[in-house]
């Protein structure tokens, strides 16, 4: 999920206010407004910062998700900002408010499940804090590096970058709504399930696309029609993109044609997939050795086309 | 105050729990158990990070303390943290449960107090993240640096040194109870008031007494009583401690004397006060140019005496 961003309505013109208030950051530094704050080490290093906080209600019901699948989710966002911004993750903080109802045993296993997905990518959590209260909030911070100057922000899209994601877009939000509605008999509710509370972040393939000369990315939250915004106002751009390019499983349309739901709005804009998106030139792209899919083109200008279709998509919207 | 840290009753008794079930951290690394995590930088520095979550109901009641002081408090015992290591902030991370009648005045007026007080320590606010339920909640993560190996821990106190406080104990319990009991008609209520909720961290001070040579160092949050037990536990040793060097400001004696209450049990319980927490041996301490009490010793074994007292003191207990 994105760091404090920047855009023009709802939480995003709160925290635009709040970076107008705000001392302006040192030399080198990037501050508000990307998947990670960038601060230089003095090693040909940039060290890497996100943060997320998850709230019971707002983000998750409890008697909804496992407390092995809300502790592997709240690392894997986080460390999915890390590989958002081309870095290799070092490791996490975790602030805990517990309300009495979560037992020590659902702390225990929560944990358990933010280790398994945290030992994936060698991000031993070093540090945190703990505190009783009424409603149980999660807030992760993840520290990570990648080489000096290296880092792939969402303000390097240029004209005529392809614009690319790494896997199949929608099967987290199909699965939230089979969880939501109870249909645990859907034939695909395991694997949509899954994709939805136990995503794994692309943190070789972050780095292996900011290596190849991606001009900017930034990882799937609130979905691609929201999250490809992001890119283009950070980058003075435009886009089209080609609706019937849009990768989806087969589980997921399936899933989609039973519900009556429309799989192409569910991928554009049903958000938390964690796969990543990202904009690269045609040579650089040839380089690059990771599962990709090619959805569309930068354009000059400032307009976003939704080619095969007669719609207009918008994301998750956060307040 | 403290990053997860160890002991073995409450919060703590948790903690070591999660610590326990976690993957080793990489040489060189300090994880958890002090009050920040320590990582190396290969350029002569290291890196410091600390977090600490802030809830309504459990840290502060929002009818009592204005935002702006809410904003400087959360941001001035998150900087103490790093003071507390001996290290120079570099910048933090802000993350904001924002409840319906927290409104948006209020998240603005929170940030010019939390601004206000970083900007005395040229600390920006760097990133984090916003959102929407029930309670106020407020994380601060904080980085800072020091020069490698330069950390002051916890774990390095010697037999034979010295312990010392940067400033009078005891002002911001003191505050609180006036606070609470609505005394405003007391003639120091504005002096504790401001002691209790504007806080300064010694970031200066902390940074000379790491210079000067010091052993061990923490922040006072808990109370001297409680927080002293974190050190000699960390370095295996035992202290004296003289109840009558204990500082304490002329305002606090007298309101403690008019509400009827023991000052010297405020000093080392209450909590809150942020000043520093240190062991240094007699001489580095003739080096050390900055506000310092020497208040007891560091003794061999592992008994903790209050000399001029008839009873023990315990701090505050989380849990």
């Amino acid at each position: 999920m994105p760091t404090i961003s920047d855009s023009t309505r709802g939480e995003f013109a709160l925290i635009e206010k709040i970076r107008n208030l705000s001392a302006p950051v040192p030399e080198g530094v990037l501050g508000i407004g990307d998947d990670c704050a960038v601060l230089p080490q003095k090693d040909g290093l940039q060290s890497l910062v996100s943060c997320d906080l998850l709230v019971e209600g707002e983000h998750f019901v409890l008697d909804r998700i496992s407390p092995r699948e809300l502790g592997w989710k709240s690392a894997a966002v986080n460390i999915s900002d890390i590989a958002a911004m081309g870095g290799r993750p070092r490791g996490t903080f975790l602030s805990l408010c517990l309300p009495e109802k979560f037992s020590e045993a659902d702390v225990l296993e929560f944990i358990e499940g933010y280790n398994a997905l945290s030992s994936r990518f060698s991000c031993p959590l070093l540090g945190g804090d703990t505190t009783r209260g009424k409603l149980l909030c999660i807030n992760v911070t993840v520290l990570g590096e990648c080489p000096a100057g290296r880092a792939v922000l969402r303000s390097g899209a240029r004209s005529g970058d392809l614009i690319c994601v790494t896997g199949p877009l929608g099967d987290s939000a199909t699965g939230l709504e089979l969880i939501l509605s109870d249909r645990s008999s859907d034939p695909n509710y395991q694997y949509l399930k899954e994709r939805h509370y136990l995503p794994v972040p692309r943190v070789g393939e972050g780095m292996a696309i900011a290596k190849a000369g991606a001009g900017a990315m930034m990882d799937i939250s609130d979905g691609v029609a929201s999250d490809l915004r992001h890119i283009l106002k950070a980058s003075s751009v435009g886009a089209e993109v080609d609706c019937g390019a849009i990768p989806m499983s087969t589980q997921m349309q399936k899933t989609c044609a039973s519900l009556g739901l429309d799989p192409v709005e569910k991928a554009l804009c049903g958000g938390e997939d964690y796969e990543l998106l990202f904009t690269i030139g045609e040579q650089e792209l040839k380089r690059l050795d990771v599962e990709h899919y090619v959805i569309g083109r930068i354009t000059a200008g400032n307009s976003l086309v939704w080619k095969g279709s007669d719609r207009d998509y918008l994301g998750f919207r956060h307040f």
